[in-house]
């Protein structure tokens, strides 16, 4: 029988993914292993998050939603941005999503043909890339040479080079942690606006800046394309539950392409869901244990070698310069969670291009988990 | 602002989603819908799947998986193969799936290109076609014209026109329930082998055939991709959980795929999912509800003017011609939504050819709903 095995399908690994299957198989030979290779919250969701599951759990079906998600959890949403940013986003506009993995993924689809270019920095999020290649867009990487987030002079050399369709970005941003200032994003916004490119600005991060107050690009303009989760902040990584606002236009094509390619985000995510908004006590408490450990690694990572190569404003990543210690951050990657236990990121998986000399460490893990893993470093690297 | 609004998104809607979305809104303003639009169990999961997921939600983060899954729900998935077919598939060809959804969109992604020539049965499930047009695939939708399911003929015919790269079938098939059998599916694999023709199995409706015993693709060639999900007959629809069986060239290209794409499924809907092979007892007590409904259905819609237009071999689904009744089955449809408060799909979803003279009941549900709804259509249309 023939096998069918496309070229499209020949992306670039997630290899924060392939580092934490691996990680998974020697815990189960046995080994302690510390994860600090992916994006994950080590605690659990809030409780009033979980207990909303359990009754749902008792109370019967878990079914199909509607394609845009469960009303209630609309309108949380749509509350959300009224309370956090003080900008009214109607729930009409708002597609609940199984993850933003699936919202980048609709995004690109409603908004792009095949050949189309879209840039992203470099340093950037992979599955942006992955995702993008494996729907045909002409992923436009442009390089940030030093620079900590992109500014609207990257974007307008970009498409004087040749006209981009859209741009999309990070702030705080994955792996650089870089928060783009209100003035820079507004400009940027506005340049967009000025070069007929479409923006979608991906908000993940958001309310783990450690100074500056959270900026929605919504604030700006109401037609960029934002995307946002409660992977991060909220701690539900696994429950595969994330959010778009969207312009109106594309609100009905978004639905489309949904009900076929997803039918409905996960029902018992989106009930939990909509306690997550109710949860800051909690939450704020996680996000102090990451300004902690954030504290430990700028002070320890140097000191072993790992030069930080941002600043660490946001989100919960140190990102390090490893041009010290390794010419091949893949291998050593490897190296390290083989001999030392200890699991992190290899530039790679951000950059293609500079990726090498570059790794990511991510510290939502416990504060315990962190000291451990520094330790095991240090006597490792001897 | 510019707003990005692609070609490839205007994909049909999934009007059966469409349908549910507008029952939604009905019930909410109070109307007392019957729902016979969507393919779900009115049942909840088999208790020791919402046991083991009360256990799990009580015991910590719910978090990333491997991409490929759970090791011992693949484990499980495998072992199900044994038992079930007596076939054997090991446990790293299996990929766990949110849903059947994401595993369509990953075969697709990883077996064809753009331009690509795949070929469906029409009528059939109408997210084939919405993915695979979104993915830039050429739909060749093959009018069964009167005969219940594909035959190898089918297949010659259409590759002799133009070469077909893949064929995708289900059996038991939706809409129709048609099951193809054990001897034409032979034939069928064995057309496509000799043409080279990659094929996909659907096979969710698996376990829920009326007669014939099931018989998976996989007993005639190791080298299909077979699509499977915990949706339909272990009632776990909401819950986002499916599998794929896959050639072993095909693992690591779906890996790295589903990685960007999807990151992993819903862990707690894996840890669920672990326990739905070992429910048969109280999964069988429900499929005997559905042949309880079949047996009215199959009674009473052609007395009211649905013929039957299909055998009702398997699934749990009605498909009839309405050509006695309207020549528009959608606007059909949402009048007998809005005046009867009975919800069916539209023939339209199946087949864009011929679906406006056909229409799709879903008998998923309690007999007492079954009951309640035709004799709201008999007196509706009076």
């Amino acid at each position: 029988m023939a096998i069918a095995i496309s070229r499209r399908g020949d992306v670039e690994p997630f290899h924060a993914m392939d580092i934490l299957a691996e990680a998974n198989r020697l815990k189960a030979a046995g080994k302690p292993i510390v994860s600090m290779a992916v994006g994950q919250p080590s605690d659990p969701a809030p409780l009033a998050v979980r207990e909303a599951a359990a009754t749902a759990l008792a109370g019967g079906r878990i079914g199909y939603t509607d394609a845009l998600g469960l009303a209630p959890l609309r309108q949380a949403i749509s509350a959300h941005y009224a309370e956090h940013y003080g900008v009214d986003v109607p729930a009409a506009r708002i597609a609940v999503t199984t993850g933003s993995s699936a919202a980048f993924n609709l995004a690109f689809l409603a908004m792009f043909d095949p050949g189309d270019r879209v840039a992203i920095a470099a340093p950037g999020y992979p599955a942006y890339r992955n995702i993008m290649a494996a729907l045909g867009l002409e992923v436009v990487e442009i390089e940030l040479d030093g620079a900590a987030y992109l500014h609207r002079e990257h974007l307008r050399a970009a498409h004087a080079q040749k006209p981009l369709k859209g741009v999309l970005f990070a702030s705080p941003a994955n792996p650089t942690g870089a928060v783009i200032p209100q003035a820079d994003l507004k400009a940027l916004i506005e340049e967009a606006a000025s070069l007929d490119v479409a923006v979608i600005s991906d908000e993940i991060y958001h309310r783990l800046a450690y100074s500056a107050p959270d900026v929605t690009a919504l604030g700006f303009d109401p037609d960029v394309t934002v995307i946002n989760s409660f992977s991060k902040y909220y701690c539900m990584t696994g429950w595969r539950i994330g959010w778009m606002v969207l312009p109106e236009k594309l609100v009905r094509p978004v639905e489309r392409i949904a009900q076929s390619l997803y039918i409905s985000a996960p029902e018992l995510s989106q009930v939990a869901a909509i306690e997550a908004f109710g949860a800051t006590a909690e939450l704020e408490a996680v996000k102090a244990r990451y300004a902690w450990n954030r504290e430990l690694l700028a002070a320890r990572l140097p000191e072993l070698g790992f030069a930080l190569a941002a600043p660490m404003d946001g989100a919960f990543y140190a990102f390090c310069d490893v041009s010290r210690l390794t010419n091949d951050s893949m291998a050593f990657a490897r190296r390290m969670l083989a001999e030392a236990h200890v699991a992190a990121t290899p530039g790679r998986d951000f950059d293609p291009l500079a990726g090498h000399r570059y790794m990511r460490f991510s510290y939502a893990g416990s504060h315990d988990d962190m000291e451990t893993a520094l330790d095991r470093i240090a006597r490792w690297l001897g």
